[in-house]
């Protein structure tokens, strides 16, 4: 099950087969220190996703879907409608964490599921939590082989020796292994695609300056530093053949929800004429809400009033802290997926593709 | 000479008459201590604008021409020729401190015509020194005057009740005093108008987050911060009226030199279809160059690497540092300057005010 046609150097969350206990890597730490935490109790891990310490949308699933089953193996002494309730809960708890990866929502709904079906078949809650455990790691799998998958797709669209602009970190460390917009990069260069990446810092948690380039560096393709708001003059400038990101969510009618920032940098490449690539696992594909139905997150405004921790302005001023944006369906040339690459009209094509 | 109609709270470079110095305050340290230097140094100086103690371009102006009055007072016992030399490497000097603000080259050019006409006038060199300081302070003084009076041209163009979108920092900290596009707010404030102004916070250096702030608390003026990479969304989800922002360089065909981020704010702008306006005094108007000619300063890559000092990515990954963009003149929706509000085809109506 878990041989895979490339070296996975980086895993974000995973499962420790002794303890049965949900690791991750402490995403706000890198690229300072590489701190792992391994827990099977729901509320650390929904905490380290409030946190983000475990953060990208397919991160966030995995590490709720292992959670779950980590957390099921503790309470296997307790009377069925206990454990029953108990792991509800637990699914409850994590359901709250945060409001705009849709890929929660999704890992969940299969746990519960899950649950569910296996509640009809055994009342041995030991059992139930082996089937739990079976589909988390499977959601897991699925989302190691979706991204192998996606980065075929989209390696197909990079021009050999190009530099691609991204924004965040939509790689291994948002993801169970590999990445989505990374890993059309590590595709790319593994297939022998000459490939540099300009990685904007992405304020305010700076997972580009922190996550993106620790990552690249140590897949050992070229990466360029920037601040968000020099991507516009880059790509004007002609420094950028094409941008790829991840996504948060991505809608029906082929609206991103993605990180703060998105959307300008989809303008300017709109501007210039050079292809905006979105890489999203159809997890990521939210076809029930329209595009005002989605919650974007508000978050707290000391992460704008402050750096790693530092104050940068006075301690009080009001501060808004958007953490996604919406980037409108004309912007996007296509959205690579493991079923295959996206093109407009998305309201046609996208529902189309997923029920390959 | 010195009577203004409005209180001016805040200077950021000034002549002190006791001992003919040049006194600013450093920008760098704001908005946490409130440090102020004096010199007539022109090397002092020229490392206070190198390392942005002083920055925004009609301050740079106005702190070089002063720096050259009060250098010109600490070598009046040198010989003419000497005095005469000394006082063109001062000028050449601070000329190549940064690249790309034009008031910097108008104002030394001044400063050097001054000692030219001087020089067929006598020979005095205490006399040629008063001369220079004359200048010098005409130079602030027309500063002053031309942001209040590009303020109240400006205040016409804002809503009462309105949200104004700003970059960087244009106000009192980047000119002598009062401001260009927060010289505009302060017109539109001390008139009665109720504003509300976004700021970003302007990585590297943070400007926005460190003067922007400080200088619209000061004034009472009610001031919200956010990332740069959130102007976009902030402005496409409809919480934004108007965007004003200032200029280093402006040319004759209508293209805009700012701070790095303006041109993406622009695009946001455009595509909401709200008002766009750059506020500049018309010494940042440059008719010469074209904008192929302008110098983009490229700055030392570890602003990027590092927030305050404090690092954020890995220390040695490379990085770009573009100080300034280019916002195309079609994005513009009107150049506030203190001749009167120049609206497009610039390459007409430019020429045309400057000739007033």
């Amino acid at each position: 099950m878990n041989e895979y046609p490339y070296p996975l150097k980086i895993r974000a969350v995973w499962w420790k087969e002794e303890s049965r206990e949900t690791c991750w890597i402490n995403t706000l730490k890198l690229p300072f220190h590489e701190e792992i935490t391994c827990s099977s109790d729901p509320g650390r891990i929904a905490k380290a996703i409030i946190d983000m310490e475990i953060r990208g949308a397919p991160a966030i699933g995995v590490a709720a879907a292992l959670g779950i089953a980590s957390y099921a193996y503790t309470i296997t002494n307790k009377p069925l409608e206990e454990y029953t309730r108990l792991l509800i809960d637990a699914i409850n708890l994590l359901w709250n964490t945060r409001p705009t990866a849709h890929n929660l929502f999704w890992a969940l709904k299969r746990m519960k599921q899950k649950l569910h079906s296996g509640l009809e078949e055994t009342t041995d809650t030991v059992k139930l939590a082996e089937k739990l455990e079976e589909e988390a790691l499977a959601i897991m799998d699925e989302d190691i082989r979706a991204n192998i998958k996606l980065g075929e797709y989209g390696a197909e669209l990079v021009p050999d020796n190009s530099t691609i602009l991204t924004h965040c970190n939509a790689g291994a460390l948002a993801t169970a292994a590999f990445g989505t917009a990374e890993g059309v990069m590590r595709a790319a260069w593994y297939r022998g695609k000459k490939i540099r990446v300009i990685a904007t810092e992405t304020r305010p948690v700076l997972q580009g300056a922190r996550l993106t380039v620790w990552e690249l560096v140590r897949e050992g393709i070229p990466v360029t530093l920037i601040t968000d708001n020099m991507a516009g003059y880059v790509i004007r400038k002609g420094l950028v053949d094409l941008v790829i990101v991840g996504a948060d969510r991505v809608t029906r009618e082929g609206y991103v929800v993605n990180k703060i920032g998105t959307y300008m940098i989809a303008l300017a490449a709109k501007r210039k004429g050079i292809p905006f690539y979105v890489a999203a696992p159809t997890s990521t594909i939210d076809l029930e809400s329209s595009i005002d139905d989605v919650v974007i997150e508000e978050r707290n405004p000391d992460e704008v009033r402050k750096v790693l921790g530092h104050p940068i302005t006075l301690p009080d001023v009001p501060a808004l802290n958007y953490a996604f944006d919406i980037t409108d369906p004309d912007l996007v040339t296509a959205i690579i997926t493991e079923k295959g690459v996206i093109h407009p009209p998305y309201p046609e094509n996208i529902p189309r593709i997923l029920e390959h």
